[in-house]
């Protein structure tokens, strides 16, 4: 699903905008840490989140996820993955906010203090749009 | 709907992610530039866009639309600024895009090819979430 060339943008700590839909049918977007993975059951994005805002009420009433993510280095290239949400693993300690903190460049990262409501959204690839 | 501390966010040319809402109720949001204005009429965001792209389409059939900007000097602040498309102008010579295109930092930008397409989406803000 991802064009070659564009994949650096997945590795590096880049942040995306996260699109979903609101309840009321309008459309909520906000920047996120995610993680990248291909294996082969497919392409993922993961994300750090708790049970108790705005975007996991979004998912549950529509699942439909879309990220949209610009070069730093040339504002003309950007990827956009469209997908939707399969899992929600629950992160009871933090750990998965942890990895990304340091993903993300704090490497004294410590879990939040809302670990207890914290989760992992993992949306599944299926669509992508470059320019 | 602004706060005063974020207006700098729209005075700067920074890149926002703009959400819309495709007829299938999946979700649209890719890189674009913008102008803010506030009269006495309210207070809005300006985009140049085409009749003939995907977004013009998603707008016509729901008018919602968000807009995500982050702080380059300090990623963990963002501005998130919500409400509808209330007006789109004809802008059959590409000045908007010009316009645009300068502030964007290229002092000579020319108008784009596909001018006679080109309209200006007038999003009126309704709501604005800071982080």
């Amino acid at each position: 699903v991802i064009p070659s060339d564009y994949a650096s943008l997945l590795e590096r700590p880049l942040y995306g905008h996260l699109g979903t839909i609101r309840p009321d049918d309008t459309v909520q977007v906000n920047p996120m840490w995610f993680e990248y993975s291909t294996t082969s059951s497919g392409e993922h994005l993961r994300f750090t989140h708790t049970i108790k805002r705005a975007k996991f009420r979004n998912l549950q009433h529509n699942p439909a996820m879309s990220l949209s993510i610009i070069d730093p280095d040339n504002q003309f290239r950007y990827l956009e993955l469209r997908g939707k949400l399969v899992d929600v693993e629950p992160d009871p300690t933090g750990a998965f906010y942890v990895r990304l903190g340091r993903r993300y460049g704090n490497a004294k990262q410590q879990p939040p203090p809302d670990s207890a409501d914290r989760v992992v959204l993992v949306m599944r690839i299926e669509k992508s749009t470059k320019q």
